[in-house]
């Protein structure tokens, strides 16, 4: 049996760990013959596809980035779906055909869970694993990455904490979201941030500036805020600018952002990231082995379980108000906006 | 509402940040009073008792170690259960009863949990919340302190790869684990161990030692072994010194053993630990409020929920030979005996 | 002997170090007196100053920031000097004869040393301790602070890397350093930066195109800049903005940009630093005790000295292009213009 | 020109930074060929050579361990010097003959050294590298490897304080360091142990039990001891071991003991040592450019520089009792002994 195997959409900590997961379950155990195609769905487009063999996986584990290369480019215009009118899908479906690949693992975010579900409606063989720092895959209790990124973003908060105190400011920390404000819940709250905004929420300026003046009060001339990057803002302006400008012109507090930005994807993923992407890796060729395609792997409590793409594509996992950490948080005083 | 928090058994990250999750939604959301008992139960044998309050709390998210102390000090016999008669439950009921505790929760690990439901059928009101860097509090999916006490783990194990290709040795790392192998297990797996060996599954020096050598025709000079510190041995010696000293008289090849002790459990706990401990810190003082006692504080999948204690205490939660992680390790050619 | 101490401008890591190290040897065995001001020279105008004893002293070696607050006020008119007839060097004067206090330990960067050097003329004895991660005070071979720093801008280039070549991006990344470009140097030697851009070198922005041009023609579509915020920009850019934008119209690669912002200057001191804060510390308290006032004390080559405030006050150390660091990076192939 | 490249003795992080400064000033600077001899000493006498080219250094400089490999291979009996009547020395010669070498780097510790200064006086051309996490060699203020060894000790001392603070404990630990006890005495003092044994300086139990006890009084009944691997004991005992059993014996405190291994010596470099590694690693290729042989690089303050290994071989770098660091110590109440 011959299997494919693609990286697509932005990378993240532990994506190597999959492919690593899969490729060693795929060639050693059940004697499959694996191609590595660069670049995400442009590799289909462009026929760049190699062979892995158990000499190309070396390091992989502990490795960041994906080895494979990817982009966010997309096989299929949204208003068409899998038409094969189009120069596109045709190239895909004949890349595919020309190197007799008979399943298709696709490692991705959103993005690559609606590409991978149109491809199953026309008839590839896919099975999909997904990947995000931001948490957002429907399906799945948690993706590999979200730790890393949280870690990087804790470790990060943790830091400011000191220069807040030294020098009486607040500080404003912008982590990654754009919809989805798992990486600056979890991190605020490891981080013992005292504000933490986030997209799901609505927030009120006034409000914010009364905690902060309210800390003031107890003895605390310092606060930490952690942000989300993609909470609304006005005139374009990035969320921490946004926030740092309306917390000074509210509260007369030296106020100084931070943008943490791209290492929060980058570098060694955690322990927990490596054991869930190599899980999910050993767990997607084993469905391709009893030829359960159209699925994606997916955490659920302590067991990797899948499910069907159908069921889960076009989807987003969204923070609500009533989840137990925004509930203890607000008990514990954290305002969320 | 005036009530009592203790941390029993050995320490690991995260007890204090759960200590501040009872302590800030106790005080500033449910209004209680909150009393921490030094050391353990033993506390409560000495009448070792001080209020705390919010200005108690300041690092506690971040720091190593439990504030209270603790003690591995065990307040009943076990052949008479909760007697009277005994010096030590008089004494213990003296103090919860002279400072007028009317829960107490109880911060600890298995032998903790024998404790908590002890008490519990005593009529003392008793909310238990699970702590063990082990993992093996049976009746939650993870207890905090784990993913910390792994990531240390992992880290080391990472360390010892590039001394053992360098030098072309077999490296044996002995890790935290007596009955259970879950550390073992996490971060053999994370830290691409090549044989990893835990209490719950035997094992065969032979076979063994023709993975070492195995490994060596394939051009890999060099082995990583990862044994918890709770396999078996003859002669009291300690795993990771059997082992290699087994290993070097099978194969001839130069090994060097690693023992990691206790800064496993020391230091800041992880992001995940923090928000977990959090979480059950929070959970505790909710059960506590709605008058629901005698039960442990749980992780299930991605909710934090609570269990009778009657249905828990005594029983160890192990690692078994159809876990997943076990099943994908051995496809991908790991040794798990 | 009662002596002062105080931690002016920018915090960084190392600082409560050398508090506690000028402390433990001051109080234990020179048997001094020692008291604590406030929020550096607003501390003396405000008389804001407490004494501090051993037990103050718990956590300290490890702790970032500075527990005694900082500010950047300068006490003196730079166009006057110290003249008594300005309210704020009077009131200084008061609170240091007030309180008794027989020298002033001040710790801080180049406007400390400046502000020291005008007391010193005054008549007060004064012992000043260089602090500043940007390793720009002039006389010290190193400052602490400066290796945490470029740890913490090392750490977060090596996770660049890999996000850098999975999406075959140009990252550039702006590190502190308003006149010197010390962290932007090491940590980008350190990181393996393709370029890095310092104050101090001019650079040409077709050539840094060239090189990046050069990489992908190598096989290698991906570069990391590094550049210091100091650099000269157009129309009020941030560094890091500018030469991203410069290099996409140059070279039409995606380029991303990162600023790492005050997470250089907060957390725990490296190992490095601590013991340089603790022997720059009780260096101090030595000169103190042999009346050797007026002095800052330095680290040359591997030993604790001290240098007359008067000879160095008022001068930069800065990078030259006759760096050896910067001689090798050139010929291993790195640009720095 | 043709040049060869050996790493010896035990590994440490940097050496790979090193080797990739000499290949890319030697290859894209000088134009020289450079050769990788594998695994130390024993690949001149087997013969194991191969070329190495830019292709070669992708992730050298962030690397542990050395991709030559290494050996603690001698090629000259001691008794007889550089003796051709031997058949190692001809081997050896005959090796770097056949492949045309004229200058030979050697990257290794003491051992190295000694090696080194007789191929020297056999006529050999030869530069050496000094490499070691015990920062023994004499003759440079500091070796690459030593900052990572220090810096992986101190967080493991950082670690043990919450566990010993928490369990009332004296901790044990044992850092490397042989016949010098700079790891003990750098990561002692960073990490703020209470008690640090060199085996420099000779130590009286009943002294330490006095200290520990002290402790106690002043309400602090837990210690750190800080031990190198060197200092002498009974019966073979293990150096922690040892401390450990004494000081339960004389204190009747429940004693822990943690030693660090290979954990020291293994994983990525810090960017001290890789900018360290990467200077020096440039300043040898360019002492063979400038035929100065026979020569060790080293580090003199702020600056790169070499001297004679006739001057250097032979002789140890050890702590001594004037150290200032050991001074200071004393005076902030740390018990050398």
């Amino acid at each position: 049996m011959r299997i494919g195997i693609l990286t697509a959409g932005g990378d993240c900590p532990g994506i190597n760990a999959t492919i690593r997961g899969v490729c060693k379950t795929a060639i050693s155990y059940y004697g499959m013959e694996v191609y590595g195609i660069h670049n995400g769905f442009r590799g289909l487009l462009d026929d760049d596809v190699i062979q892995l063999t158990e000499n190309s996986l070396g390091g992989l584990l502990t490795m960041g980035g994906t080895v494979l290369g990817t982009s966010r480019v997309k096989p299929f215009r949204k208003d068409r779906g899998f038409s094969l009118s189009d120069s596109r899908p045709a190239a895909l479906l004949k890349t595919i055909h020309d190197h007799g690949l008979e399943c298709l693992v696709c490692i991705g975010g959103n993005g690559t869970q609606n590409t991978a579900a149109m491809l199953a409606k026309a008839g590839v063989n896919v099975v999909m694993i997904p990947k995000t720092i931001d948490n957002d895959v429907f399906g799945t209790d948690i993706s590999f990455g979200f730790d890393s990124a949280v870690s990087i973003a804790t470790e990060a908060i943790d830091r400011l904490h000191s220069t807040a105190s030294s020098h009486q400011r607040v500080m404003v920390i912008e982590v990654m979201g754009h919809k989805a404000g798992w990486i600056a819940l979890h991190s605020g709250m490891a981080g013992g941030g005292d504000i933490i905004l986030i997209p799901e929420l609505p927030f009120n300026i006034h409000n914010i500036g009364d905690v902060i003046i309210n800390r003031l009060k107890k003895g605390k001339p310092y606060s930490i805020v952690v942000v989300a990057e993609g909470i609304p803002t006005f005139n374009g302006k990035k969320a921490a600018q946004y926030i740092a400008e309306e917390i000074e012109y509210e509260t007369g507090f030296e106020t100084r952002e931070t943008v943490l930005g791209y290492i929060q994807r980058g570098g060694s993923p955690t322990a927990f990231d490596r054991t869930l992407a190599t899980r999910m890796g050993g767990h997607a060729t084993e469905l391709i082995a009893q030829k359960q395609f159209g699925r994606m792997v997916a955490l659920r409590g302590s067991e990797i379980v899948s499910v069907p793409l159908s069921e889960v594509a076009g989807k987003l996992k969204l923070v609500t108000a009533d989840n137990d950490l925004i509930i203890q948080g607000k008990r514990m005083g954290v305002c969320f906006g």
